[in-house]
Formats: structure tokens, C-alpha cells, sequence
């Protein structure tokens, strides 16, 4: 158990410029000590970094992006190439020249471990470093700051297998401690009041060994394979016809994907097999209504998978490859 | 700026039974002071409620549901009665005796209500509350804690329409200030501890006067009907087919949603109406496939829309109503 936590807002820091010392900088503006964990807005690493770009905010998300994953007008929640899902990619045009915009750090996790050894190595000292930035969440109102680097701290404190303290077995417990670093920070530092350095004293035991980073921020990032929502609710459905698999191999389906589908439907036949379900019915424009429905709800389900016409009132779905 | 951010841990209560006094258990274990923010776990708030109730997991996910977000396996995300979405509908089994299983709490703001009130009028301290729960999240690996429940303190810091220190204006920054509070109280709580509560010194300025409780945190829940992810990728696809709305109504469309769908497909010709595109072909199979892709696209861009064969290889498509 931790005993007691302290957060400092770490004032007094100068605009940041390219080039900038980030490590003397935050020495300087603190009094730090072995195992604090010091949370630092991305911004002022971005700028450190010169991550600065000329052109529109809509031509750096262009850049910034390796997916879409859901849009409504002009807000794009995208992927970045760091593998964060966040809207307009990152990109800040905040306390930033017109036009110019402010990128993401290349690689978070990389400058939050040449800032720890900086301050290791020219400073004498083992602290923890969490790069911050802020991002809304699907289904709640407002933004929290979370990790997007991270050095020498333990981002995720695996609970899985121990005991609570009635015995049982704490299940699916992961806290994500970094993200809640993140957040904590975020608490003392603040986008209006310009103070973009928290420092949090008093997890020692999450800060890693000198010489020891960790896994970084990256282990934070679940693949979108692994996914409930890798898709906006919009996009998975455009997806579930534009953006089809091809079939490879038989598979099994279990009828029951389509349980209910054809309730309303009258003179229409399926025949399932291996890795094909034929649709025969009288009127063949209905046959190709309800061969394309089938097909989504494949698709749903994680199969590759392709509508043919037969000959008359015939269709015919090819499945296979389940791959999610 | 707020300068200095301290959290305890209340540490030393008792296993919580239902019905007992959380005011003076809290109020025992710490020295509270005004302006104080005291951050608690649900399950103690749940155990005091005596929201046990008897029966398997799977039984209570169902009573506590309104409707099932996302599944895969025996995982489901569900939004409960109180709009919040999260795995399992908040239930929980670790430290309860076996057969039963303990629920949320039926108005968590109004636990934090009731908590603070009897705190102020009992031991004359103005503080606020947030009841927290641990909630997964799309996108990212591990959990954290947020507010379920809150009294007296700001849940959302509204700075749209400040300016920062550039004099740039914030345009869309809405700290869920709740939420941070419930991620920075568990950095010093945790699960396998037993420790329940926390206290967090500093946020004088979040707190609400005596009297005044605030929105709570059912602030930060937003409703599905504007959250572009409020679905999974699988059920956006099944709804597409299962579960579209009758429309109603000429509404105007682009022709953009289904702009490339027609690109490998030949022989098929459309006509745009004012609420209606009529599909015409050689093949009449042909034609129902693409009449429902249509469907499908309009669907997914929150249109009502249902589709009807016509006579030989013809299909019309009518849409209207766009809901979101």
C-alpha cells in the first residue's frame, strides 16, 4: 500500500523552443528525488523536439494518421502511427504560430527515456517519466490526460492471479497505472495556467530500477484485432459492406447468426454447407436482399466472405477465415 | 493553478456491512478538513446499501442492463441503468460470499449526496465526494478508475472560451476533473489492500460551497445518441441489417455514401428520387444485393430505410428520417 502521494506543479518553466534542454529545464524549475515520477505535457517535448509543421491542422491529421476509425463531420477520430486512437491525431495548433501545427512526438516512449537518463546521468537521479497528452474516451463527457510515453515506471500493474484480501482471486484486475499518473498530474498542471510538468512523489515502488525503462506507453495500446470497438458505430457498418474480406478455407458458422432474420420473409430457403450457405427462393430480387444480409452478418461475426448470384432465384454466401 | 496536491489513504476500516455508517467510518479513520476531497470505492458504498442480491453473475448483468453495447464470448459491455457502459454492468463477485453478487449502487450521486451531507452536518466538514468504479476502455490495455458517483465537486472543468497563456482560445477542452480525482485517488487505494478510500488535498477550488452538490457524475456520461462509438464493430454491422429504423419522411441524400460501390459491378443503374433510389438491372438477384448494400450505407448514415423488390429486376430503396 502506498502511504501518502504528493503532486507538484513544477512552475516557473520558460517557453519551450526547439532544441530546448528539457532535463535542465525541469531540474532546474524542481526539487527532484529518487523515485518520483515526473508527468510532462507532450506538448513541451514536441516543441523541445521541433515537431513543429507548416500547413493546414487537416494536412498534418492526413499525415499523422495510419486509419480512420470513426468521423462526424469535421471531427476524425483516427489511429496514429504510435497506435493511439485519439481525435485529430494529435495535432495541436494551440500556442502555436499561425500556420503551423504542433505534432506528436516521433516516438513518445524514446523521449521519455532520453529525458530519464539526462536527469540520471547529469543530474544523479532515478525518477520515472510519464509524456502526457489529453484524449476524450468514447461514452463520457470531457477529456482526461493519459499516458502516451512512459520510462522507468510500470504502466500496467498486473493484479491478475493475486489475492484480494478476502482470498479471492482478483481476476481481470490490469489498473493502468501510468494512465492514472497521467491524470493525477493533470491535476496540478493545467492547459490555461501554463504549467505543463507535474511531479508525483511517493511511488516509489513503481519507478524502475536505474538502467531499467520498461515497456513504455506502448504496452498501453491494445491492437484493434483485439478490439470491441476498433470501428465508430457508422464505419462498421459502411465497412460491413465496402470493406469485405475474401473467403479462404471452410470454417464453421453457427446458424444462429442468422436466427431471426427470416422471420419476415416468406418462399425463402437456406441450405447450409462447409463454407457456402445457399439462398433459394421464388422471387429472386428478395434471394439477393436476403443473400446480402447473410453476408453482413458474416462479416459481423469475423469471416471473410462473398455473395454470388446462381442461376434464377439462387444466391450463394461463400464464408471462411475467421479473423477476429 | 492549484499548488500542492496531496492523497491519503484512509486505512484501518472495518469490513463494511449493510447498513453501516460510512459517514463515521470515513470521519473516524482520517482528519478531514474543508475542502477536502474524499474519493470511495463503490463496493463499500454497495456493501452499506446492502446491494447484494442472490443469484449467478450472469442473472444480475441482465437485471442491471438496458442494453448490451458489445459481446464477444462470455464478455459483454453493457450500459446499466445509469448510463454508464462497462463490462459486466458493474457487478462483483470478488470479496462476497459465494451464490451472491454485489451490485452498483442504485443512484451513486445520491450516495455521494447523502455521504456528504451527513459528513457536513455531523462533523462540520465541507468536503466532496466521488464514488469511484474501476471501468475498462476501449482502444487501451489495463483499467482505471472514474467517477460513478459525485456531490460538491466540479466534475467538468469547462475552459471552451478561455484562453491560454498565448491567448489562444481553448476551444474544446473539457477536463473531466471527476475522473482524474477517482484515477489519482486509486494511485493510492488498491484492490488487493483493502483500502477503500482516499482523501485528496488541494482542490479546494473544485469543491462547492455547503449546500450546493453540483450536476454529479452522471455530468460525464454522454448519451449514446451522440457518441460515435455507441457500438461495438460487430453489433454496428448486425444492426445494419437487424435493427433499422422504418423511415419517414423525404429527406435529402448524398449520392457521395454510395459513391464506389458501383465500381465493379455492371449491368446496374440507379435513380435518385426525394426520398428513394430505385435500383434497375439485367440480373434481378443482382439487384437486391446491391439494394440492400444501399440500405446498409443509408443505415449507417442515420437514415430510416427499408427496401422493396419491384417488379422484374428492380428494387426500391426508401430512406427518410435521419436520426443521428
Amino acid at each position: 500500500m502506498r502511504k501518502h502521494l504528493e503532486i507538484f506543479p513544477v512552475t516557473g518553466l520558460p517557453e519551450v523552443a526547439a532544441g530546448a534542454d528539457l532535463a535542465a529545464l525541469i531540474a532546474d524549475g524542481t526539487d527532484l528525488r529518487d523515485g518520483d515520477v515526473v508527468a510532462v505535457t507532450s506538448k513541451i517535448v514536441s516543441k523541445a523536439e521541433g515537431r513543429l509543421t507548416y500547413g493546414t491542422r487537416q494536412e498534418a491529421i492526413d499525415a499523422e494518421l495510419v486509419r480512420v476509425v470513426a468521423q462526424r463531420g469535421e471531427t476524425r477520430i483516427v489511429q496514429t502511427r504510435h497506435g493511439l486512437v485519439m481525435a485529430a491525431a494529435g495535432t495541436d495548433t494551440s500556442n502555436t504560430a499561425p500556420g503551423t501545427v504542433l505534432l506528436l512526438p516521433v516516438d513518445p516512449d524514446e523521449s521519455a527515456r532520453v529525458l530519464r537518463t539526462a536527469l540520471n546521468e547529469r543530474y544523479d537521479v532515478n525518477v520515472g517519466i510519464v509524456v502526457t497528452d489529453t484524449l476524450g474516451r468514447p461514452w463520457r463527457n470531457g477529456q482526461t490526460d493519459l499516458a502516451i510515453g512512459a520510462a522507468g515506471v510500470r504502466v500496467i500493474e498486473d493484479l491478475r492471479g493475486t489475492t484480494d484480501s478476502h482470498g479471492n482471486v482478483l481476476a481481470v484486475t490490469e489498473p493502468a497505472l501510468a494512465d492514472e499518473i497521467a491524470s493525477a498530474g493533470e491535476l496540478v498542471k493545467g492547459k490555461a495556467d501554463g504549467v505543463p510538468v507535474a511531479v508525483l512523489r511517493g511511488l516509489q515502488d513503481a519507478v524502475l530500477p536505474v538502467g531499467e525503462h520498461g515497456p513504455g506507453a506502448r504496452a498501453l495500446v491494445r491492437d484493434a484485432e483485439f478490439d470491441m470497438f476498433s470501428l465508430g458505430t457508422r464505419e462498421a457498418a459502411r465497412a460491413a459492406v465496402l470493406s469485405r474480406k475474401e473467403p479462404s478455407g471452410p470454417r464453421e458458422v453457427d446458424p444462429a447468426v442468422w436466427a431471426g432474420l427470416l422471420r419476415d420473409v416468406d418462399d425463402v430457403r437456406l441450405e447450409l454447407g462447409d463454407n457456402a450457405v445457399t439462398v433459394f427462393g421464388v422471387e429472386p430480387v428478395t434471394v439477393g436482399v436476403i443473400a446480402e444480409k447473410l453476408a453482413v452478418l458474416l462479416h459481423a461475426e469475423g469471416y471473410g466472405v462473398t455473395v454470388r448470384p446462381g442461376p434464377g432465384a439462387e444466391a450463394t454466401v461463400t464464408f471462411g477465415s475467421r479473423s477476429r
